[in-house]
């Protein structure tokens, strides 16, 4: 067992503090990675806070991980000390569903195995990247692309994923005019990535405010939400609407903006029920859709994808004692666009 | 002008009657048809009675329709006197709008023009089928094969269409397993199609008291719905599932039947919304999607598909006389499987 500094939440009501957690040997096919950079992610919230069911406490969350290998298992074939990696939000599958076999082992059927807050193979509850090493088994470890800056790589094990793969499922591209809803952490990768995929790509959101970003980043055009004239302006408009808010939406009037055959596909996920007019989706035979984060061989794909072109998160590096306070800039949406720990800092 | 004779419902809450009504005079693209036999769809009964909101009285319905031309006009090259033809539910649309210029008339962006209740062209309200003659442009007259029974064909304008063209976008056929819901007009006939594709069929019903219709029909298996059995057992099975009821069901739990890249089409709507849990979305990447009848071009291969392989629906004959009785048959699902009247029977 490895004894390691890591930032944990001690229960669903209190800040984050500094602590040590254990991490297992290096197993014959696992991967000890030193971790240099942590994205945080809404979802990590969620969790720590109980809101998306209860958890063990001490809980360490964090699965937008990169780092350095610096010790293989025996059988280890695919990484080697100091290779520079990423894992993402999951590290282990059943490998043996349908869904594995096909590629899609985030789909697994026995659920795959999240990266925390999740039960291991071996029983014991995983615990994620704002710690100082993790160890992972090699199927689970991407490699990234030296070209990518190191500090702003994290994010895409998540944001980046989780718009690329819908994306891409969905045929993005020249031709196709793409809509992303909400400009946030995942919003803004959707925006690149779109772009660099030669779509046409427009920014829903609720104001202008980040309009000039919006633009910047790729976006061909950007409207407010709060502005009823959007909806009659768009109306029957797009091929596909990538919706990154997790918030509740009135679906139905983003829905009547796909033309013939278009595809909303959600991202981000409300805990109440979203209610879908069938009449809305009747008209140009649309399709309401889900999608969730991307399969390992995509997830390299992506990390590759961006490598070529020149594709990186904004990112606002921070100190892990400032976590907490990053969660309540994540909470009032006050971040351009992710947090990344610098994992050298959870030692200090 | 041309007076004809008519079955109409005098207003909401009569039953209806025996009447006479107007048709214009056959125009340059027109085609006069003798209705030969005319199905009775729910949409009928839901139109006339104001459920899907207010319509001019009084008003004639109907539209699956077959008939022989007995008149065509000077600009005609489709059709010729003599020829069998089929008309649906749609008899015309602008003709000019991307969907319209796709063959899917029946995602027209200005509205297609409905059969009855609709306000056509030239600013008259449509009048359907349970008539003893029509007249509709040529580009909305379908050809009926010789080798479908003319008594039964009617309601292939209407149920053979809805079914068979989800089936056909979304490819099902050899290899796939298609789950039908419902066992009444639409689904019997969603039933037979899926099957002539090829695919895998399960028909999903409330009980299992149309169980030997449905594996006679093509049917592979049969379960009920009442059972929840039928859940836990069929979970993350199907690659496509046809829902022709038009009751408000539990979505999620059809949704969830539905294993990688599967996509649940719904052909009957519900007045109200329906819940859609994202979470449910998300497990399979599923995606939910509507369809509305079928376009012109279409609907002819539909026709000529169940002529090659002998498809026709399970029909009653009736008299107009028996046309309020045979809506309160359809509204306890007392048929099997549409109600069809003989046209020549509303003159008598």
């Amino acid at each position: 067992m490895l004894t390691v500094d890591a930032y944990a939440a001690p229960s669903a009501t209190e800040p984050l503090v500094k602590t040590t957690i254990e991490r297992r040997d290096v197993g014959a096919n696992d991967v000890l990675i030193e971790i240099a950079y942590s994205g945080i992610c809404h979802s990590d919230i969620h969790t720590v806070r109980g809101e998306w069911g209860q958890i063990a406490y001490p809980q360490v969350v964090g699965h937008e991980i990169v780092g350095t290998v610096t010790e293989v298992g025996s059988a280890v074939t695919k990484h080697k000390v100091g290779d520079r990696v990423g894992v993402g939000c999951m590290v282990n599958s059943c490998g043996e569903c349908e869904n594995c076999l096909a590629g899609e082992e985030q789909y697994c059927l026995a659920g795959n195995t999240g990266t925390y807050a999740a039960v291991d193979r071996d029983g014991t509850i995983t615990q994620g990247g704002y710690s100082t090493h993790v160890v992972v088994v090699e199927d689970f470890v991407l490699k990234v692309p030296e070209s990518i800056p190191f500090e702003k790589a994290a994010p895409l094990l998540c944001a980046g994923i989780t718009t690329y793969s819908p994306l891409a499922h969905w045929n993005a591209g020249p031709g196709k005019r793409v809509a992303v809803v909400g400009m946030g952490g995942l919003g803004h990768m959707a925006v690149k990535i779109a772009h660099a995929m030669g779509a046409e790509v427009t920014v829903l959101s609720q104001s202008l405010s980040k309009q000039e970003d919006g633009l910047r980043l790729g976006a061909d055009h950007y409207y407010a939400t709060s502005d009823e004239a959007t909806f009659s302006e768009l109306k029957n408009h797009f091929d596909l609407i990538i919706n990154t808010v997790s918030a509740s939406i009135d679906i139905n009037a983003y829905l009547s903006l796909l033309r013939l055959d278009g595809t909303l596909v959600s991202v981000g996920a409300p805990a109440e029920p979203l209610p879908v007019g069938v009449f809305t989706l009747f008209g140009n035979r649309r399709t309401f859709a889900g999608s969730s984060i991307g399969g390992i061989r995509e997830t390299q794909e992506m990390l590759d994808f961006c490598a070529e072109h020149d594709i990186a998160p904004e990112t606002e590096l921070i100190s892990a004692d400032y976590i907490n306070e990053a969660y309540e800039r994540v909470l009032s949406s006050d971040v351009r666009y992710r947090f990344v720990i610098d994992a050298a800092t959870i030692s200090a």
